[in-house]
C-alpha cells in the first residue's frame, strides 16, 4: 500500500483526494493545507487522514511514499524538489513548474534517485484522449497535418499568469501526448484588457519540421465557452469537443488527395467526404486514472503517461510563448 | 438609366447580371466574355444583352456607363486602370487587387476623375452586417475590444494565392467596416499541405494602438465547415455565426469589470451574465443592395459602403500577412 | 423516348419539367395550364415545349404516352381517370386523391388497362430513406418497434384540407415504404385556431398487430420548424434529421434487452448505449429519381418504387384520420 | 424552527434532505428508512438526525411539526394519510397518490384539521418554469393555444407503472401551473414492448374548452434525449429546453393573424417571424424552493405553489390516461 502525502487542499486537493481514497494499491494518510480553517472540513470527510498545516512535516514524514502537490505554480519547483530529495515519488498539478530550468532540475533529481516524477496532465486520461490516442497510434488518421485547439470562455482571470499559461497546458499535452514530433519554434500574440498587462486573450502556432502545425486560441473574455480541437490527417480528421456529454469525438471520413500537374506548375485536389463517426468513450474519471498510474508506476516502476518529460515539454512551449508574446509574436526557438 | 458592361462571366458574373437586372436605375447592356462558349448560354437568359469576346470593346463603347470587372485578381488593375481612363465607374470584385501599389494608383485615377471606385465586398450589404454595424455604432456593445473570426471548410485550393488572400477579404472587410481604427501591424503563420508552397491553412494576428486585437483563423483542409466572428465590447459581446440560416447574430449581455486592486497590487474581476437576444435580420439579397449602392452612388455622386479606401485597406492587411508568413511571423507594420 | 403531358405549372410543375428535361429516355412535350399569363414564362425557358390551356387537349394528344398530373388534390381523381381510360400512364402529385374509393377506382382502371399509375412520393427517393430502406431491409435495426414523426413549423395554412392532409402524407408514405406491415387502425386528435375548423395542429397514433406503433405531431404553428423521427429498433435505433443539410441520419447503436424474472413478476431490462454512425448520403435530386422510376416502369413494365397501392395507403389513413378526429380520437378502423 | 420528519432515504430523499438542511425556518429531525443498512450512510453525514426503521414511530413523533414522504407513489396515501390524522403537515412526492379518490380524500383530511398538504412538483420552483408563468400571467404570449411536451430517453423501465404515470406528472404539472383552464378530456395511446403489459411509449392529449390543446410524447426507448416544450400563445410563441444548461427558454416574437374572407368563404393569414429572446434564468436549486416554499406556508398558513389541488389535477388526468389506453384511445373525461 503506497502512502501518499497530499500538500494543498484547495480547488483540486479534494477530487485528488476523492480519487485516491478509492484505489486499491495506494491511499492519502496525511494533508499538509496552510488554512487551518479547512483542517476541520477535511476531518470531517476523511476522519482517517492525518491533517497537518506545514508541508515541511508532511515532507519529512517517513511514512509517506509519495507526494502529490497541488499548491500554485510558483510553489511546485521548490516543494517538489524538497519532496524528491527526501526520496519520495512526486505527482505534481499542472503546470509543472514556472520555468523549464526548474523543471529540467526536479527531471534530473528524480532521474538520479530513480523517483517516479509526474504531472497531473489530467485530460491524458479521459476516454477522449485514450480514443484519440488509439486512433493515432493505429494510423487511421493517416498523416497527420495540423492540431487548432480553441478553449475560450468567461473566465476567471488569474492574478499571475495569462491565459496561455491558465487554459493551454491542457491542449498542449494532449497534442504532445498523441504526436510524437516536438515542436521546434512558437509564434504568440495577445492582449491584456486590464491594466496589469496579463493578457486574457492569446493566440499561439507551434511550428513543426514536418510539414505539421498547431495552432492554439485561449480567452478568458468570451461570451460562449467553447473547448474543441481540429485534428487533420491526410486520411481522416476529427473534431473533439470537450462540450458534448457524451459524442465528444467525430471521426470524418473525409479528406483530399492532391497530386501536381507538372506540365501546368499547377496543384489538382481531389476532396472526399465520407461518413462521420462518433466512438463510445470510456466514461471512467480521468482523475480516477491520474491515480491510478501514479500509483501503478511506483509499485512497478514504470513511466507514466503523464511523465516529467510531458510535463517539461508543455512548460518549454509556454516559456516559448512569453517570449515571442513579448517580442511581438517573433518566432522564437523552443 | 446607367448603362452597365460586365467583364467575366465565370462563377460570380451571373449573379452580378441576375441583381443588376432587377435594379430600377441602372442595367448591364454589355458582357465582355472571352470563353465564347459562354456566349450562347449568356443569350438565351439575356436575350437584351450585348455579349462579346474582347474587354477592350466593351471598355471603349461609348453607351457604357460603368464597368463590374469579375475576372481573376491577377486582371483587376489592367482592367480597372483601362476601364478609369476611359471614364468609366469601376465596381471589381474582391480583393481589389493583387497589391497595395495597384490599389492606390487606381484610387488615384478615380479621384483626378471624379469617378466612382467601389469593391464588391458583398458580405457589407448582408442583413447580419448591418445589423452589427448598428450595434457598434449606437455603442451597445461598449467600447470594443476583440474580433475573432473562423473560416474554415474543406475548400477548394486555389493554385495561385493562398488562404489568406481567398477567404480573410471577407472577414477582413467586416471588421474594417464595423471598427473605425486601423491596425498598424500583422503577424501571420500557416502551413501549406501540398508542393506548390502556398499555405491551406493560415492564421493571422491585426494588432491596432488602442487596445483592440483581431485574430483570423482560415482554412481549406478543415472537415466542418465554420463561418463565426466573436465581437467583445465592454458592455456586451455578440457572436455573428454565418450558417445559420436565420440566426446569425446572438448579443449577450455578458462581460465583467475590473478594478485593481492597488494595495495588493491585483486584479478584481466582476463577471456579469445576463440575457440573450437574437435580432431579426433583412433578408435581402446582399448582391442586390451592392448593385443598388454602386448605381446610386453614380448617379448621386455619393461614397459607396465598399468604397475603394475599404478595398485598399483588405488588400494592404492581405501583402502584410504575406510579408509576414516569409518572416516566420515575426510582425509586419501595415 | 417517352412522350409526357404536365398538367399545372403551379408550384411543383417547374420542378417536374426540370427533372423530366434531363432524362435520357423520355421528356416532356406538353404542358397544359389553364393560367394563360404563364405560358410566356414556360415558353421562354422550354422554346420546345407545346404549351396549351385547356387539359383536355393534353390527354387526347395521341402524341403523348404518358400523363404528369401536379393540379390541386380535388382534381387528381377525374383527370387521371380520364387520362388511364385515354390509356396513358400516369404520375399522380401526393396524395394520390381525396378518398380512398377514388384511389381504388383509379387503382382497378389502371391494372385492367396494363397503365403504370404512380403517385409523387418524392421522399422514397431521397439519399436518407433510401438508407433507411437498406438499414432496416439488412435486419441491422432489428425488429422495428416504433416509428415517431415531427413536422412542424409556421407553415402556409391551406384553405381546404388540415395539416394532417397537408404533412403527414410524407412521413406516411416514409413509415410504409420501410415498414411492411400495415396498420389496422388510427387515432387522431386536433385543434383548428381558426374560424373554419379546419385543424392547423393534429396528433396522430397508427396502430399495428405486430408490437408496433406509429406516430405523428404535424402542426402549421410551431415557432421552430423540426422535420424529424426516430424510429427505434432491437438492435439499433435511428434519428432522421430532414433538415440537418447533409447529416441527415444517425444511427444509434443503443437498445435494451429485457427479460421477465417470474418468480417477482418483474421486468428485468438492460440497457446498452454504444457508438454513433452518420453514414454518407447520395446527395442526387429526389425528384430526378421520381423521373427517372416513371419512365423506366412505362419502358420495362415494372412497378415503381412510389406506386399506386403505397398511394392508397396513405390516403387509407389519412381518411380515417379525419374520422377518428370527428369522432374525438376514438380508434378508427382503416 | 419547524421540525420535519422524512420517511425514505432513497433516490431523492438525500436531496430533500440536503435542502432542508440549508432552510432558515426549518430542518429535519428525524429519518425513517426501512433499509437499515442505510442508518449508518445518513449518520454519517448527518450526526445531528435521529434515524428510524419505522415510519409509525416518526409519524406519531409529538416533535415533529410536518412529514415529508419520499416512498414509492403506492405508499403515499396511507402514510400521508396516517400522518395527516396526527397532525402532521405533509410534504408528499409526486405523484400524490396512485387514485384521485385517494387524493380527495388527503385533501379533505387536511383542510379539516388546516394543515398544508403539498405535493412535490419540483419543477415549479425551477427558474425556467417561473419565467414562463412570469411571461403568461404578464400575457406576453398572448392568448394561449397550445402545449406541446416531449420527454424522452432510453429510460430506466418501471416494474409497475407506465411511462405517462413516471414522466408525464412533470409536464402535467408546469401545464397546469401555467394555464388557468383545466382539461375536460384526455385521449392516450401507447405501446408496451415488453411483456407485462405495462406502456413504455405514451402518447396523450389534453383537450380543453377554450380552443387550447395540451399534447405529451413519453417513452423510455428513444436513443436521445429530448426535454421540450412548445407553448404557443396568439402573440408569441417559446420554447422550452430543459437540456440546456442555461439557455432553456427562448421566445420567439412570432405569430400569425388570420381573418375571413367571407365572400370566398376562405382564410386569409399573415405570418410574423421576428426577434428572438433568451432571457436569463435565475440558478437557485429548485429543490431549495420546495423546502422554502413548505416551510414558509406553515410558519404563514399559506398555500404552497404547489398545492394539492394541483397535485389532484395531476392524478385526474393520469388515471384518465390510463382508461383511455384501455379503452383504444378514446375520449375520457377528467
Amino acid at each position: 500500500m503506497v502512502k501518499i502525502g497530499l500538500i494543498g487542499f484547495g480547488y483540486w486537493g479534494p477530487n485528488l483526494v476523492r480519487n485516491f481514497s478509492i484505489q486499491k494499491e495506494g491511499k492519502v494518510t496525511v494533508i499538509a493545507e496552510a488554512r487551518e480553517e479547512r483542517h476541520l472540513q477535511i476531518s470531517k470527510i476523511y476522519p482517517e487522514i492525518t491533517v497537518c498545516s506545514n508541508s515541511d512535516d508532511l515532507i519529512n514524514n517517513s511514512n509517506i511514499d509519495a507526494v502529490v502537490i497541488a499548491t500554485p505554480v510558483f510553489s511546485h519547483y521548490k516543494l517538489a524538489k524538497q519532496a524528491l530529495l527526501a526520496g519520495k515519488h512526486v505527482l505534481l498539478e499542472k503546470p509543472m513548474t514556472s520555468s523549464v530550468d526548474e523543471s529540467k532540475e526536479l527531471i534530473d533529481i528524480a532521474k538520479s534517485k530513480n523517483l517516479i516524477l509526474m504531472v497531473d496532465h489530467t485530460f491524458l486520461y479521459t476516454g477522449a484522449v485514450q480514443k484519440m490516442k488509439e486512433l493515432i497510434s493505429s494510423e487511421q488518421l493517416g498523416k497527420l497535418q495540423y492540431f487548432d485547439s480553441s478553449r475560450i470562455n468567461l473566465g476567471l482571470f488569474q492574478p499571475d499568469v495569462n491565459v496561455l499559461w491558465d487554459l493551454a497546458p491542457h491542449d498542449i499535452s494532449i497534442l504532445n501526448f498523441l504526436v510524437s514530433n516536438t515542436p521546434h519554434s512558437v509564434n504568440a500574440t495577445g492582449i491584456s484588457h486590464t491594466n496589469n498587462g496579463i493578457e486574457n486573450v492569446a493566440y499561439m502556432t507551434l511550428n513543426y519540421q514536418d510539414n505539421f502545425i498547431a495552432h492554439f486560441n485561449c480567452s478568458w473574455t468570451s461570451p460562449v465557452k467553447v473547448r474543441s480541437t481540429l485534428i487533420g490527417g491526410d486520411k481522416k480528421m476529427l473534431v473533439y469537443n470537450d462540450l458534448e456529454p457524451s459524442e465528444k469525438i467525430r471521426i470524418y471520413d473525409t479528406g483530399y488527395n492532391h497530386s501536381s500537374d507538372e506540365e501546368k506548375n499547377k496543384i489538382m485536389v481531389d476532396y472526399r467526404t465520407g461518413d462521420v463517426f462518433i466512438p463510445k468513450l470510456s466514461t471512467q474519471e480521468a482523475l480516477f486514472g491520474v491515480a491510478f498510474d501514479f500509483i501503478d508506476c511506483i509499485i512497478n516502476t514504470k513511466e507514466p503517461l503523464a511523465n516529467a518529460e510531458l510535463g517539461l515539454e508543455v512548460v518549454k512551449v509556454l516559456e516559448a510563448s512569453q517570449k515571442s508574446i513579448k517580442n511581438k509574436g517573433a518566432e522564437t526557438l523552443i
